[in-house]
């Protein structure tokens, strides 16, 4: 039996919470005693591994990386977040990630969460190298249709 | 509506999912790439992470703290764990506690991890405080028979 | 010689340590196991963490916040990273502080990590708030001066 | 002066740090923000990582490990700790491990914070395997050797 939290939401019931519809992908989960800071609130860096946690299956889910031997090294070249409103202990929430643009060997990705206003904004641009070590991955075909067709990705120059 | 993750399994999940009968409280969860460390496996205080989160919601479901001007402070004495086996990125798990023994203003509480054999094995013996700094708290005739029914714990000298 | 660690480093310490002169606020430190992911490098988030043990003390010295009742609340708005290197276990580094632009009520601080080169640049802007929840604490004359004085941070309208 | 952080300390500075004389190895730190939880004091996991951190360099200076091919893969069977005060914000500490106790295959360190009283007690015990998976890996005469010549460790049966 697949445990029915921690799984990628339907669209249906991202709409249902309320998640604008740019956004095509997304988790449920709760804010952990371990993530909050002396100041009682979710520490600044906490958001940051909540979308590294979403961007692992994302990856997979968009057929980018299977971690395997044959997929490209995703390497981050820069993160950023920017802090609406701050979050407190056992608070649900759910975060979503997109990709908005991608080069020839680069995407950059976007994340939110929403409790169930959008508390923090964040994006990672993540860089494809190929594994041996042999310089740049491009992004396949298929893999920008994906982005494209699923997120409305754009093609940059 | 209650999102049907990260809440307290039913005893008939609990033994649906192969957990022995005498762990009546749990809740599954999924290893996060953020728990692994460099060896590729989930770091050995990531576990003591899992019992803490567990330790909060047991507390408030079992009477025994609200977290509130009125509750005591509840505080570690001890920790330990011992590992059987470890654990790996994406394996899903549930996380149970119970309380073995209590004696006037202190309990003893046991974790385990299973995926779905028994990993990994800890405890850790909880004193409370008078909120205001004033010695310990005795625990209640309440708090007591709630330790003894739901999970057969033993009152010690 | 022992390297002088977790203490504020000098003019004269930084500048032998080849970190460019725009840098007057440093402390050397050293990759502990705990920051590797199972990539086996130092995680992202680690250095946010490494941005935030520095403002700390950086305040202080700049004489910003005490982190008393008499101290302005520091939000963080947002935050940022750039990775042009990756770091590895046991390797020493300098962390290094700067505040570049300031407004009535917030700064704009720039951080970076020498090892030597620079491997990692990144950046916070940081809100003053009243401790009393209202509103926006305005920046005195003197952490103005003290900002503009030691680290040529630039007035914005 | 500088306070010599983050290098084994002589027998000399521990002694003069007021640390017993059983402890031989320990290095000098200062608790970080990011090692506070929520209730503004450093989280019960934060001292099993100052424990993790200091057991790297003391099994390469004990020539147990260099973490190379050639050397046993150190596996933790259990580990706990006892929290006798608490540690806050900006405190300085210095962090011991010894071994007390081996046998054919495992040891048992110790360690504890002082700052400068005893703060916080733990152990490891700490199982040798062969890197290549062929079963365990049997302490060398050299090993028990400086293990009892340094720390006074005692061969169990």
């Amino acid at each position: 039996m697949t445990p029915p939290f921690l799984t990628p939401l339907s669209a249906q019931d991202l709409r249902a919470a309320g998640v604008p519809p740019e956004w095509r992908y997304g988790i449920r989960d709760r804010v952990r005693f371990s993530e909050l800071d002396a100041l009682n609130h979710v520490n600044h860096t906490a958001y940051l591994r909540w979308f590294e946690s979403l961007r692992l299956p994302y990856c997979r889910a968009y057929g980018i990386s299977d971690y395997d031997e044959a997929s490209p090294d995703l390497v981050l070249k820069s993160v950023g977040a920017t802090y609406h409103a701050p979050m407190f202990i056992n608070e649900d929430y759910i975060v979503t990630a997109r990709t908005t643009r991608f080069r020839r060997t680069s995407f950059r990705m976007e994340y939110a969460v929403f409790a169930p206003e959008c508390r923090i904004e964040g994006f990672a641009l993540v860089v494809l190298l190929q594994r041996n070590g042999e310089g740049r991955f491009p992004l396949t075909d298929t893999m920008k249709q994906t982005l494209i067709e699923r997120d409305g990705a754009v093609a940059e120059a």
